[in-house]
């Protein structure tokens, strides 16, 4: 497979983390964000989204948009399993990834960031108070919930790496960058800390990608 | 079933237009988001997230986050089928739901509008200017892709209502409350229209619901 990416993509993360853990080769193409290049027609004509990832499967249209392209790894490569099998566990999955991916990333993208800037005036260090804000909460939404729902295991559902676990672990990357405090978080830093243990995510880590800052 | 929501929730929207084309019976708890009881410790104890909806199905746990719930009513009531068969499709129509649910959505809700008034001291007009934009994001990404991709049809793929056609109407349905112009998103209006037809549609409109105001 190809995917278009960026090393310091939270979406694109969670996509090299499950292709690595279900052994499936790719060749990632870095696109880069800061000069723009997600705006420029060749890639619009890829994603007219202007966001990555964007992955190709052999021919065919591109597949964009984090979870949608987890499910369909799932569905075309169901080993390893990232969902588990009941319906109550998916479902529960699927709501703990979407408190990242819905109601967290995407409010502290790039083009969020630059509105508020932009459009308000306001200072970075001001805009910034969003951007924790969104953090804080998502990481409050995540430990309050692993911390007192009877399926949370080794990870968030169980002792098997899902879906919310690459979403919790695309989240929590980004206290470093961001300084977020992640001493109220516990049982989140658990579990990031059991991922970040695995070979497949320090594989796939946005450090270790093409255009990432030099350690 | 029993489903928390409110009449003004595109997330509750969402749900109940797939409860009502499965033919699945259910009650809608209305719950006050004015009035704050999304906060109030009954229904932290429901969902932590203070977001609705949250449905039950008969005894267990809550299921939180409507595209979790979505995808968990498929599960467990493939009839009428709302993903199309294909990984692909499934995952276009995957995709195109989440510009809705992940990237545009989670910017205009309240708790997103009064962080921008009481941080930054915004009046209403101007914290305005963020949630038009992000409408106007949605709109024109779902006008794009919808005008130009080939899975398009009567409905957003194909000629069978999926995933993707709730979380479009549930967008749409929002530009008349903030005064969105949609002249410019032919195509989306068109498969809005055809859904707005729909009598499961209709059934669920968020002005028919218990707490909307009087027509």
């Amino acid at each position: 497979m190809k995917m278009y990416g960026n090393w310091r993509s939270a979406a694109a993360f969670r996509v090299r983390i499950a292709l690595n853990l279900k052994g499936i080769a790719y060749e990632e193409i870095f696109l880069d964000l800061d000069a723009g290049d997600q705006f420029k027609p060749d890639f619009l004509a890829i994603n007219p989204q202007g966001a990555v990832p964007a992955l190709f499967d052999g021919e065919g249209a591109p597949l964009t948009q984090s979870l949608a392209i987890l499910d369909y790894l799932e569905e075309t490569h169901p080993e390893v399993p990232l969902l588990p099998a009941g319906p109550r566990a998916r479902a529960r999955v699927r709501s703990l990834a979407q408190v990242v991916a819905c109601d967290t990333h995407p409010l502290y993208v790039p083009r969020v960031r630059n509105f508020l800037m932009e459009n308000y005036g306001l200072p970075r260090e001001r805009m910034l108070e969003f951007l924790r804000n969104a953090f804080t909460t998502g990481l409050r939404i995540l430990e309050k919930r692993l911390s007192t729902e009877a399926g949370t295991g080794r990870f968030c559902e169980g002792d098997a790496v899902s879906h919310a676990d690459l979403c919790l672990i695309s989240l929590w990357i980004g206290t470093g960058i961001f300084g977020i405090d992640t001493e109220p978080y516990p049982t989140v830093k658990r579990i990031a800390d059991a991922m970040l243990a695995l070979d497949a995510v320090a594989r796939a880590h946005p450090l270790r990608q093409p255009g990432a800052p030099a350690p």
